[in-house]
């Protein structure tokens, strides 16, 4: 609810055929910082509680029924006659609903809570308007339908093609969003025709409806045009990923993180900063991830699911995927991948490391090339190592398996049973020397290269 | 044949020292896209299906030599006394040839084939034009040569030095490139003079000779300056670099391909991307690549002369290799190396592994930090690792080797002889245990460690 | 000295809080091409050998005292009550010093020596100015004060809060940046008051009131805004790093370096970068590192305190760090890291392997996935390798161990004996076999795995 007063229902149009992505994957749930752009709106608009959501789709309509759940309900619109029609689709989902009404596009997915919220608000403004367009003041007005109003009241919308030379040097576009009680809603689309080139029934039509029964007709108009910019093609959609980007880098450095050379970081929907992190060239976050106060992230690294503590330090050239913890002053290092494991306080994986379904104790070395081998091909198992342990290097650690506290286990080791507290683990076969033998076989191999020339 | 009617000869221009470069290696052999920049003017003017290429060089002439081989001509320009004396260089090699002559620029590589096109069917117009010059309108004129042209038809050629204030407000500037007839061109040559400040022959006064002898010359403007931008330095190739990946990006994009950050993925000449193709942050293609459809590349990987099938994922820092064939929903990921070797239907190699002269069986699994042991210092040799094999983490194969359909190698093994189908091969050592001895040891250390204090 | 007759001191303001970088490091500690701004700003005064070096701090005072060591003397302002009362923390410092006072900003850290050179000429111009100030014409004048000035002449310094409309139309503005004798700062600033909004005491208003005894006050203008940018937020400290970078770039090309993506490579302060040297794209140097002509670096390289001699190849994914040697010609390839270690010439390290603390010897070949054991927890030991010695793929070389000339270390081996020239080591256990074991396995984890369900 906006105020406290009238409830809320979304209609969000989904429809389109999306052609000019060339794609399989419906235009809507393609990713922005790693979450499908429908989901960004629904976020935006989650924070107005609205009581009712109602996506319209076309084709796609199972991969929207899956990425959806029971978050919103899908109406139908099949064939498409128009966006006019995509709304009235919702008719029967909205049967009785008395409330407001705001008609969102999935393809437009960065509409701010405030934005929406100021159109509602304005709907009800004391002129009791029938409609609210949002509308916007492009740097080129190009092909788009321009709003023709005065004092935020609305006198004409006009099609970019039908407008006169005076209406076109008007700079305020229409957006597409629309602001409508329930109870008027499907009553104006009722009364829109399609007699017009394409033989469409177009939304915009209903504020020339409610104009000639007398009703206003009001205009918000957002001071940010790249709020309401559509998402048509993979070009677009880069764009929209790179504006979104472009923020939040902005939001970081102001919150308190160095970024050495910003566009070069990578932040997901949700990435959770710190104060005093350093983000060195090149790091993509993917979703989940949370980074404490005091943190360096070093260049090239790839962290996803991960949560790090307070003066962590990761990469250059690390991997952490989900479930990757690593706690206080805890280090990860180069050509390191480290899923579902936890690095206690101190603990440290420099170098060459596979570190997968592992617990690792407080001020635990792993030393280059250790692999925990958690996988026989059809289960998975855990490594356990005890605090202050010390993994020689190019070990393997045959899971399941158990290190204990202050244990040893010897460069090069295959461990597939458990070591104890303070013991040492020594997997080697005997050096089997053979003097000479390596300069006979050079003496062979340079004959045999000879030969094969 | 530019019409079916009239042969072609290419006359390109590579004499100049390319000083500015700095560099010992032949200004027009410097890559763009992983290609020497004449092959890409080269492959260009090839679309008309020149009869003779005639390259004029002049220091460097070796390096051109071995860069061409069979597919061009080499006319040696010494001493180098302009650009009509270039041109001149080619007479012998054109002895005799009647038809049109292109003279294009090597250090000018993107002119586009349509463009060439264009300027031939002008000189076969019917004012039988002498000379055909290439035209271009950049945004700031600077130094330009001025191309004074009034209906297409060239009334002067000036220097920007000798240019009128009148004639310095004309933005048609002269690219340096040129179509005359054969039968023309040398008689037009012969019959310039080096009464100038350099003491030069230019090309460009076969216009005024021609202007003289009552012959029209003609203009044809190309609507994209870019594509006449010469390179004279390493910025200029790094921005001629820059120009090529926009635009192949681009491409990319309206072909279906999600790039996430479009600016961090470099293409090849070559690269061939399928649909519904996803690049993350920060791919780098070289040359030889081809990409099926519903490929996903994660972000830092690093791909030369590897063909990915459908549904194949690669990364992050996955790096691939000549010879690398990912078939069918295969898998590569981070910091593993694949170097001439087929993983065949849905095998998978996901961590710290070197896969070098190998063939890995439909289903098999790769584990971390495997390597594949191809060399011996002299030779290289072949692993085969059978369908549904499983290769323990940390495994050495020693090449050649076999390891059978369904087999098991442990962890931690060194393999040097065959492996049946279905069989286990463990190749470790006992476990030696010394309990206490990690104790005594790190208290034997610190007690060092506190003396060296 | 300036010109060999005046001695220089340097006073440098640094007691800002910098409270919207939202750091616990001081705000001039904030590094610039890994190096903290100060010490940039810093090296450009040292080039006019200054006798007399006083930064003023207020908190964070021992930050600034650890970083600067005996470099400079620290003059603390508190409480802080404005730029003239920072300038008079000096005195105690420059008691008796009857030189020339160069005033600088610690946050501002691009001025160029040349400027600096001419402020202090100016200084001693026949005009006998007693104070020079640095102006600059932004792009965008906004908030800045004006310096209000006929023939390089100051007539009135001004606040833009106080300007007259013809006042702000100037665009000469006050980058707060002066040299002042040292006979005169101190009386000079003892009669700035502080009757303002602020009540603070201005360094600027010298200037009035020198103007108000009659005495001249020049301005130098730059011609460059930028070097007088001031950081005062981590986005500003990122544009920084971002023009110091383009800059250092421009002129690496310029010096016959091909960067293929230049802005994809960063440079670190005193990187030093040979004649056709090919970096390609993102390549991050650290400080410390030489590259000699010739070389190639690869995509994804990290490279810190690192010599790279003619003819040698790092990368893609590589991280050279601190004590890398590569002599001509070696070869260090992907996921590989190198610490603290040599590879004379010829020697190749290619892939998957970490050499810390080794000499590798002049055409040794280290097979993929090797490591050196170098550390035990306590201390580090060093592996010495032969000249043309071959260490077989998956190796663990346990320090302190020497491997000969010639020598050959089998796939596989952990070896912590010293191996002679021309002798074969070879650590392996018996190869087990159990035919058909695999296929048991099998069946018996399909079946759990069916269990489970």
């Amino acid at each position: 609810m906006t105020d406290g007063s009238s409830p809320l229902a979304l209609v969000v149009l989904a429809a389109g055929k999306g052609t000019r992505m060339k794609s399989d994957l419906h235009k809507v749930l393609h990713p922005i910082a790693g979450r499908p752009m429908l989901m960004h709106l629904l976020a935006s608009a989650d924070a107005l509680e609205p009581q009712r959501k109602v996506v319209v789709v076309g084709a796609g309509r199972e991969q929207l029924a899956k990425a959806l759940g029971e978050s919103a309900e899908l109406a139908v619109q099949d064939p498409q006659l128009g966006t006019g029609h995509a709304v009235q689709q919702a008719e029967g989902a909205l049967a009785g609903f008395a409330g407001d009404v705001l008609i969102l596009y999935g393809d437009v997915p960065f509409v701010r809570t405030e934005t929406m919220r100021a159109m509602l608000e304005r709907l009800h403004g004391d002129d009791n308007p029938a409609v609210v367009v949002l509308g916007f003041e492009p740097e080129d007005a190009l092909q788009y339908g321009r709003v023709i109003a005065r004092d935020g009241v609305v006198q004409k919308m006009v099609e970019h093609k039908d407008a006169s030379a005076e209406e076109r040097a008007c700079r305020l576009c229409n957006s597409g969003l629309m602001a409508v009680r329930g109870s008027d809603l499907f009553g104006l689309l009722a009364r829109v025709g399609n007699d017009n080139a394409q033989g469409e029934y177009y939304l915009t039509d209903i504020v020339n409806v409610a104009n000639g029964d007398g009703r206003v007709c009001a205009v918000v108009v957002t001071d940010d045009p790249d709020e309401v910019a559509g998402i048509n093609s993979r070009a677009e959609l880069a764009e929209a990923e790179a504006r979104w980007q472009n923020k939040r880098r902005l939001q970081a450095m102001a919150d308190g993180a160095s970024l050495v050379a910003p566009e070069t970081v990578w932040f997901a929907w949700d990435t959770q900063l710190g104060r005093d992190v350093t983000v060195e060239q090149n790091v993509v976050f993917g979703p989940g991830v949370t980074v404490a106060d005091g943190v360096v992230i070093h260049a090239f690294c790839h962290i996803e699911g991960a949560r790090l503590e307070t003066g962590t330090s990761v990469g250059p050239f690390a991997r952490l995927r989900p479930g990757a913890v690593l706690e206080e002053k805890a280090r990860v290092g180069n050509f390191v991948e480290v899923k579902n494991a936890v690095l206690h306080a101190g603990a440290k994986a420099n170098h060459l490391t596979y570190l997968g379904d592992a617990d690792v104790g407080a001020g635990a070395n792993i030393g280059a090339g250790t692999i925990t081998c958690n996988y026989d091909g059809y289960f998975k198992y855990r490594t356990v190592i005890g605090e202050r342990a010390f993994i020689g290097s190019n070990s393997a650690l045959i899971a399941p398996v158990k290190i204990g506290a202050d244990a040893i286990v010897a460069a090069g080791s295959a461990v597939s049973r458990d070591v104890a507290d303070g013991e040492l683990r020594l997997v080697r076969a005997e050096q089997l020397v053979k003097p000479g033998w390596a300069d006979r076989f050079h003496d062979a191999m340079k004959r045999k290269k000879a030969e094969r020339k």
